[in-house]
């Protein structure tokens, strides 16, 4: 069975750095043999965690009766859980907001505490031995602050990162004009998918786990992300004309 | 004029250990002569940020004519941001949810970008030289991230950190049993008048900027934010029952 | 052939909490099959990193003729260097200064971008695919910044970091009274030991990854770990009688 | 009597971009009327700290006898100490090296701990109510992670910070072909020297806390700026020929 990649963007501007960054870390998945999925959490409503475990620990579950839960069914919340539970890999891609992820990103993870705390109902967290890596964009300081928090947070949810499992771009222009922040994606991509594969038991030989991109690879990733990012803003023009 | 304190809250537990501290805090700002006013970011609604900066710098500004903004005129912030700019300080008070901020402080913080913006069209920052404060409380590790990460956002949004400024409880039970804790608190709530006063320009002496707490005030501290915190919790079982 | 699991300790107590927890870990991975080694930091000596690599790219690598570093053969690098080249894994264990890693720890990770940097040289990092682990303990706030900055810088070193790969003790007693801190410290030798078998193709069945120790393994460990530190305590007062 | 400001230099490369940014923020000072001292702590000997706190929270203090301390007396970090307490304000400078400040600042940090812990000995922190900046440079991630934790630090040993008390430079030339990096530098200066003034009851009038420079004001800033790093690199030539 496909290794199955899901990438969690939360960035308003869809088709920005953190998109392309996306695109080329699924594109990586997908060329070593990746299914992939794609969610926008601006497309969705995620609101914030009321952190019923303070009160007792075992007050937080996944799934739960929509009667028990402030929340559950009133946003779209299990919509994201059910994609990353149908998922091996997840890979998060983040704007840099005041050095940190997005709020949005921020409201998912404290969400996602539910998956992690049936390991108190369950013996298992729910995200247990799946594999996660994390992309941040944006031109100020903050990728370190944004992508140091999420692993570790990440690994204590249950997660494996692999190695080179995060990459930034924090230059002004395109990011797919720096050779190096498009590699580090394409790594993170790949490196997910070699560490699933890994942990399902199949060989994947002794290559480097940073691969370099020949300049050729270099150009095609970038032509085809240019594509995609074109036709996320001109689908973004028509649904939301205010973000121009 | 007396000194504008500002308290914002961003726990659902409205009367938790995050609340008695922002309570010690308040306290220590009024017992210093200081106007104190307090917002629960839960009985708003705040969302998230859409970055317009990105787009142009120019793009953001508070305020605007709400045809301009995606957001504005459709949630709640410009309530927080006037209650932010009739005060000459700030705390911030927050639970830690995976070792960082609550995501509705995060959502807050992004959108606050619209006061400190306000440098490229008018020369200066909406929060330039006020001052503010953190406190951080939560039983797992991540004071120390939710707490830099903070102050050095505040900083470079305009504010003055005085020295002690910030304030954490990690420990599994009342905060108001931890007398450093409370004192910590105490201190922070006195440091953002005293430095408020200075900035205007009135004698405060030479006391150290810590102030070791007597076991009296102590005691008489934590009666009193006891009896807040449980006058909280009656009105808060009332209005969310589901919140124990 | 067996697990080699590297212990790298950074405190000048060297029977402290960070001792004990770092014990805990290389005994799960003795539990797992693997043989474990040992270094405490305080022991060598190692200077601060010169960075040549700002000079030009190829100028750090590892190892070096001693007439063209700075510092190479001058102090103890190389010995931790091939301490950890002969391993598979490593768990660091440090103690939290100022809500860090303490500055001995900082200045050898500096150092060990030297095996990094080879990416350059020979298209492979000397640490590519190894495992790594880290723990924290210090009374004070600080494991999240520390622990989270640690596994970042690994993970871009070429490091894998497992589900549940870190652990802390904020308390302010004894480590070994707490057993979720002894729990987790365990997990963390347990798993670096498991993502190594599973990265060398060996079968490990499909426990979940993180594992909750009974009453009986809790109680057995806290008491070799008191032992062992007893023994540490004992030799280090013939050392160092200055450090009580 | 004259502000003091001390800038506290901890890169091997005397001339580089942390350099430039440290001369530009005294030179800010100096136009503001303060006098500057210089230190680099790649001039001195500064050991690891030996956290004597942890046996006892009386056992470490500033100054002691020698008898009484593992390592006072056998480096420098007296030396700088004193630097640091003649002072009424310091701005470290860093390179970043893996996201973080050097080594050899952070056991720097890890030392002053004598002097914040004189309040348990005194009631006073021997850098109460002192102004602190800070400033990073780095061609990679990092300087959120540094700039965060150093504030944070310092606001906890006893420093205020200012308004935009620090700036980063991440880019991968000159910083000072960087008009924002060199204006954010120079507001670290100043403002550290307001706020001194402010400390003192001295009048600063009611500019904004941040001040754009001018193009001639940036272009004389950077000419001496340039040239002071020359002599720098010069005199590094003589002394470290190795370092090119």
């Amino acid at each position: 069975m496909a290794v199955r990649v899901l990438g969690i963007h939360s960035s308003p501007r869809k088709y920005g750095n953190s998109f392309k960054m996306l695109w080329i870390a699924l594109e990586a998945a997908r060329r070593a043999g990746a299914e992939t999925a794609y969610i926008n959490l601006y497309d969705l409503s995620i609101g914030p965690c009321f952190a019923c475990y303070s009160d007792h620990f075992l007050n937080c579950r996944y799934p739960k009766d929509p009667s028990e839960c402030p929340l559950r069914g009133r946003d779209d919340y299990s919509l994201v859980a059910e994609a990353v539970l149908r998922s091996d890999a997840v890979v998060f891609s983040t704007p840099i907001y005041w050095f940190m992820v997005s709020g949005v990103l921020k409201n998912l993870f404290d969400r996602m505490t539910s998956l992690e705390n049936m390991i108190y109902h369950s013996g298992r967290s729910l995200v247990d031995g799946k594999v996660a890596g994390v992309l941040a964009a944006g031109e100020e300081a903050g990728a370190s602050t944004a992508l140091s928090w999420s692993v570790f947070t990440l690994i204590n949810m249950g997660f494996h990162v692999p190695a080179w499992g995060t990459a930034y771009y924090h230059g002004r222009g395109d990011v797919l004009d720096d050779k190096q922040a498009v590699s580090d994606s394409y790594n993170v991509g790949l490196n997910v998918v070699r560490l699933v594969k890994v942990l399902r038991g199949e060989e994947i030989g002794n290559e480097p786990w940073y691969r370099f991109l020949s300049d050729d690879e270099y150009r095609s990733l970038v032509e085809e992300a240019r594509k995609a990012a074109e036709e996320m803003k001109a689908k973004q023009r028509r649904d939301r004309p205010w973000l121009r």
